[in-house]
């Protein structure tokens, strides 16, 4: 499965566009090519949904919003919905602040998505507010661990169920789920929380993954993630190997995604289906 | 020429007012510095004119514009008019929405360009609507070829003659022409489309190029095209002797621009005369 | 005194507000990150003192400024100061145009900062216009120098009394100074010139190092003048054994951040009580 999610990329090239936060929108632009993407970034509404409809996925990212760009990710949400393109949501930030949480819910009610990726806290903020009122329980707020696993994997499950997204929530431990099935992954590597924008290029790859995969988003989000934990770890052996810093493991990263296989993928993958 | 040309540059050392996008920005503004220039990035209208008045040189790139920094635009392209000191526009995206290629028409009716550097599409875009009826012939929409190098070129000479800038149309064939004289470059390697911003880079050299050899734009336009070129492909070489991939060969290119001597110019460059 | 505030940052692990140009802002998350901070960006006013008030320190950075972020530099600065956080000011660009002239004023009147730093020209446009008339002599115009040093430093102390902030200017030497003591820095090399960031990315790591030595800011900003000083000493180093450009050392300076400990800091700082 994951070799054939993979290679789908590589082979349709599929064009990105990416509505997405300037801190780190250089490397989301960077591992849309590494992965054989391609990006667009557009945020002008006098643009914005027609540059979707040349695109064959969307990306919204609501790290460093505006009110500008927040129209423009509407615009882009609905248009790509009308031709049934599909939609990634990267929550960035939501639960910091109330202009962040707000919005996230404005697209979540105008727009459909077809994957949602985040961090554990993100995701318990969508969860949140989207439309039931016993809320979710105080245990969710923590990380994925072995100890919650059964109840984030359910948690993500219903989140699935509720919003007709599959819902990807990252980190030491990744969940993806939809509302029937789960992968949980384990590949990464701690050293990539000490860069920016892990989670903003993983979000871009889902988009060209699930681009390439259309019928197939739960596998194509699963994919992504392996490869962007595998291409971590790869990043780590080659930065230790060389006494690197942050900024080569950065750099090690992208080259890892770039210089990905079918075979390593496979190889070093470490997914299990719940 | 080259040679000449390349080191006024570091001897000029002039500085480039950018009014960019987003994506490349840092990119943009790092090969400045590796070129021997410098760059100042204002894209406020409060400003842009100012700081205009002070630099050398002034590129504007249309990509992820904005009805806000198109103004400024505006602004400090007639300022740089006024006060005589060459502008290039790198019309991004031009044909993919109608706001850009509006703003690049926009911009044609009231700043006039000392280059125009994009791809071939771009420039096919640029070149319909700046005043014939009669068009561009559809085989002009395709890369430049040897097959169709003779009609490029002659597309190019006349797009320059029509808006009396030099004209810049890069691929894995380059053609830098102006009404008279056209120059054939080949440097290059494919890796340079693997990363994002070879293009915007290229666009801010001319800009630093045409500063420093302001009677020469043609020449100065031709050999920030070589500088590019050749340092892309010694920086394939570098990547591949490391086993590097996309992020690596983005470092090196960067690199080889700081690291280029004159006589290393002069011997690399792939360029002809036509 | 130095390992101590260096050890806080990596202890604290402060999360620090940036509102900070498109330019440099990757390189200033990543740099936070480096030291053992954490930043946060975001720019609009809907947000803007709400995400301050989660930071322990913010940091205002006007370069590529427009109307839309000052109005957020001031709600936020106003937040912070509220909530006795430190503000740390860098006026890029002060006195290259009107607009930066105007907003650095118009900061230094709403906004009390913890610490200012800046090159020689841009603290000495923030000194000219803040509430005396006789102004700043010509020759504090110039870089610091072995020759002007004692007047420079006089200059500084004079600046920080007046302003309540601890002054930094930055350059081949570097002078920081509260209204009683000085420090004299000599670390750095030439090299960081030719890449951008490098004083954006050393006001970051000012915030970071006041928000976890609130008590000590004087010495925070001294401290973090000397990390990023013998960063770029040790990224020479590493740059030149391996022949690389001015990228290869924007990694390398990167790299030598998150590599530092306390004892190489200490050892490598040249550092003089004044």
């Amino acid at each position: 499965m994951l070799e054939k999610v993979f290679l789908n990329v590589k082979g349709k090239q599929p064009l990105v566009h990416c509505i997405t936060n300037y801190v780190t929108v250089n490397e989301c632009a960077n591992i849309l090519l590494a992965s054989g993407g391609s990006p667009i970034m557009a945020d002008d509404l006098r643009e914005a949904a027609e540059i979707t409809a040349l695109c064959s996925s969307l990306c919204l990212n609501i790290g460093t919003l505006n009110e500008r760009t927040v129209r423009s990710m509407l615009a882009s949400g609905k248009e790509a919905n009308r031709l049934g393109r599909p939609v990634v949501l990267d929550p960035v930030g939501a639960g910091a602040s109330e202009f962040r949480t707000a919005t996230a819910f404005e697209l979540l009610r105008q727009v459909r998505f077809a994957a949602i990726r985040g961090n554990s806290s993100e995701i318990k903020t969508i969860a949140k507010g989207s439309g039931t009122t016993k809320g979710v329980d105080a245990d969710q707020n923590d990380a994925v661990s072995s100890q919650n696993l059964d109840s984030m994997i359910a948690f993500a499950k219903d989140l699935s169920a509720r919003t007709g997204a599959v819902i990807a929530i990252t980190g030491a431990i990744d969940v993806v789920a939809d509302s029937d099935s789960a992968y949980v992954i384990t590949n990464g590597h701690p050293m990539m929380a000490k860069m920016t924008g892990t989670g903003c290029m993983l979000s871009a790859l889902m988009a060209a993954f699930a681009a390439a995969n259309a019928d197939h988003v739960l596998e194509a989000a699963a994919a992504a993630v392996c490869l962007m934990g595998l291409s971590g770890e790869m990043a780590y052996q080659k930065t230790a190997e060389q006494d690197g810093g942050t900024a080569a493991f950065r750099m090690h990263l992208i080259d890892a995604v770039s210089q990905m296989t079918a075979d390593q993928l496979k190889g070093g993958a470490r997914i299990e289906k719940r």
